[in-house]
């Protein structure tokens, strides 16, 4: 094989990415796989935008099917991203026996089962990189570095735009909504927000990780979203006072034969590797039974960091078409997949520490009350916060609990809520508590 | 193949990790891998010391010959360190055919040119994940997953030792006296500590790490080594008030045709990620033309992480006999491999900022004298700190440069040294400032 023939579906920005990583670092690319990277075919929609970097109008195409009717093209890109058609293009092409790249979380979070299913039965290869984590080369060790543990957890900050918010709060006292705006002026969040703030994207990522991880299906809708948009400057700086700071984490824990799978604001310890990651820089902490706690660091997201990732597939991939290797990989990196999905924890029987945000009158009596419930509901209070001015008569009252179980603090937060002398909603941010995450 | 037969060299602690990472997990490896990784034959010199593994007898031996001829065994692991005769041991088993996995980084750093010939010549792999990092996969990083990028410079903590002794003396105010022997007590740094707190370990590392990014020989003893032995409290506390924390990096920078590859000393800024890794972790920042900043932070040594890193190189090999893929990815991940070494450009020329502390005898115009002799060679101040209290007729005077050359910095430091204000040789410690290593 003299050259490695690629066909390119979608040129937004990571396909701009991936088009001028293979043109700027063609030599070095060739040096490493040994022959050029061709890109044969770019397909889009579009073909009038103005983009970033040039493409030879010869071969650009409207038509996938001049990229899946191709035979010299063996590697079919996709980064055209959603459901549809991406979805079908991929299934096209394993079904003509080409391998694919695709950086779809949304996709391989929603349907990857069946997309995993197709690359099994077609016998090609489906890679992923770019799907989580931008240039971060996490799939990889999962599938590779770490494949001789047993995963204990991943906590990940996976969403960027979400963790540039938190740290513009954290460190200058902003509210959610200027932070928001100052991320939508830098160009850090997109004009519609919602799937970055509200959790949703992290969750894409943190369900590939976990079939990853935990070698196994995972039912997409069963992960516990939730997002950052009720958080306010007080809570940061409470958690401040207790020793923590709030991150958007991602979380996957094994549990017996069940696993935890969530994403929701977090606080944890402030010495935390993780609580120092800032600005729009994505982290995972992996722990496995052997290596102990590893953490990847770098750019989520981003042309040229996904681009580059896109790239290394394909090296990966060219490496095994020129020895002729077939899949030598199956996609969740399990011989004989475990087909059979891992049942997701319901977040009723969650166990962890809790932050709760009290709003009641500034009169005697509040403390007892409150506290009263939550014992009859055998959550233990560790430690109370009430500081702070009178705002229209109610003062923010702020505990840290120990270990509760999620239902038992959802009925107590409703019978709370109840209460005459409580002037607000509850705020509840979980704890990822000292114990839980000590690397010492 | 219905299992993967594995020969091991060498009992002591990581080979004991390996055993139990392999029995330990020998389920999810069959998962992972498909087949059994069988461990056939297990050599030592010394069968008698009590280990905390149990091996059957029946697989032990004084006899490396027993490996060796043994044609089922398809993958050597050599883990007993040193230069012989882990070397004879590497090239004979690559000479009959066997691919081989090694911890050996000093061999790796001194004879990898010849090792990796050999693996060429004889069309075997040679696998060294565990060499650098412990578990961290660092090379697997290089060579997959940031194959399409064009490396800038990687800044290594790659000696848990030599950060754990820092991170004492940050915390704590001791001297490097107090907490090495802290250290020793922790079983953290060995009763002959001087491989690891004078910088050679991390030499040997990063001499292996470069020549990966750079796809280059490494002539080893090209590569300017200074440990943290001489630093005291107050070089600490200085860095601090200047906003730095030291750490001992290995650094490796592309510059033009050559590389700059050094272990020193260094003081970074304490907001980058590198100055929050604290005690015997490792980690490595590595710069990308496409991906940016990427860290990877974890163990970098023990039994049990080192285990992790050598089954992770033998699910890797087990995959390509699988296969049938032979070499994949030759040794140092470039086809036709640069075989011209790479020239390591002299100290002399580095260009960098300073920091100085020099012993003055308390009186006027010392500053003048000193400030004097650094101008006359073109060294520029950037600022000052004349603090702290008088010992035995001296203050210290410290100063932070901006760029100079190290040629000039040598010269000037000799003439100042051989004035009699000054009444102690000068300290110098190399800082990274915040253009250098900036990443938000």
């Amino acid at each position: 094989m003299k050259e490695i023939q690629v066909g390119l579906i979608g040129l937004g920005t990571v396909g701009c990415g991936l088009v001028k990583v293979l043109e700027d670092n063609s030599e070095i690319l060739k040096e490493r796989l040994g022959v050029p990277l061709r890109l044969k075919r770019v397909v889009d929609i579009d073909l009038e935008s103005p983009r970033p970097v040039s493409v030879p109008r010869k071969i650009l195409s409207t038509q996938v099917e001049d990229i899946l009717a191709d035979e010299e093209i063996r590697i079919v890109v996709e980064l055209i991203g959603g459901m549809e058609p991406a979805k079908t293009f991929l299934l096209e092409a394993m079904k003509r026996g080409k391998h694919v790249v695709t950086a779809n979380k949304a996709l391989l979070a929603v349907h990857g089962n069946e997309l995993f299913a197709a690359a099994r039965e077609h016998q090609v290869n489906i890679a992923f990189e770019a799907a989580v984590g931008g240039g971060i080369p996490l799939i990889r060790t999962l599938r590779e570095g770490l494949v001789a543990n047993r995963v204990g957890h991943i906590y990940g900050i996976l969403n960027g735009t979400a963790n540039y918010i938190l740290t513009r709060m954290a460190r200058e006292g902003t509210t959610f909504a200027d932070a928001l705006k100052e991320a939508q002026a830098q160009g850090i969040a997109e004009a519609d927000p919602s799937l970055d703030v509200e959790g949703v994207d992290a969750a894409h990522k943190i369900a590939v990780l976990s079939s990853l991880a935990y070698c196994c299906e995972i039912d997409f809708n069963q992960i516990h979203t939730e997002g950052i948009s009720q958080i306010d400057p007080s809570d940061i700086q409470f958690a401040k006072d207790f020793g923590y700071q709030i991150k958007l984490l991602a979380i996957s824990r094994s549990d017996g034969d069940r696993i935890e799978v969530r994403v929701h604001p977090t606080m944890i310890p402030q010495e935390h590797m993780l609580a120092k990651v800032e600005g729009a820089y994505n982290a995972i902490h992996i722990s496995g039974d052997a290596v102990g706690d590893v953490m990847l660091y770098g750019l989520g997201a981003g042309m040229m960091p996904t681009g580059s990732a896109v790239a290394s597939d394909l090296v990966d991939l060219g490496r095994d078409l020129l020895v002729g290797s077939g899949v030598r990989i199956p996609p969740l990196a399990c011989e004989g997949e475990a087909l059979v999905p891992r049942q997701i924890k319901p977040m009723d029987e969650l166990v962890t520490n809790y932050y709760f945000k009290f709003s009641a009158v500034d009169q005697p009596g509040v403390l007892s009350k409150i506290s009263g419930i939550l014992g009859n509901h055998d959550i233990s209070i560790a430690s109370v916060i009430q500081k702070g001015r009178q705002v229209k008569g109610s003062v923010p009252l702020v505990m840290m609990t120990h270990e509760a179980r999620e239902r038992d603090v959802r009925l107590a937060l409703a019978e709370i809520g109840d209460l005459k002398v409580v002037t607000a909603p509850t705020r509840l941010i979980r704890v990822e508590n000292r114990e839980a995450v000590d690397e010492d």
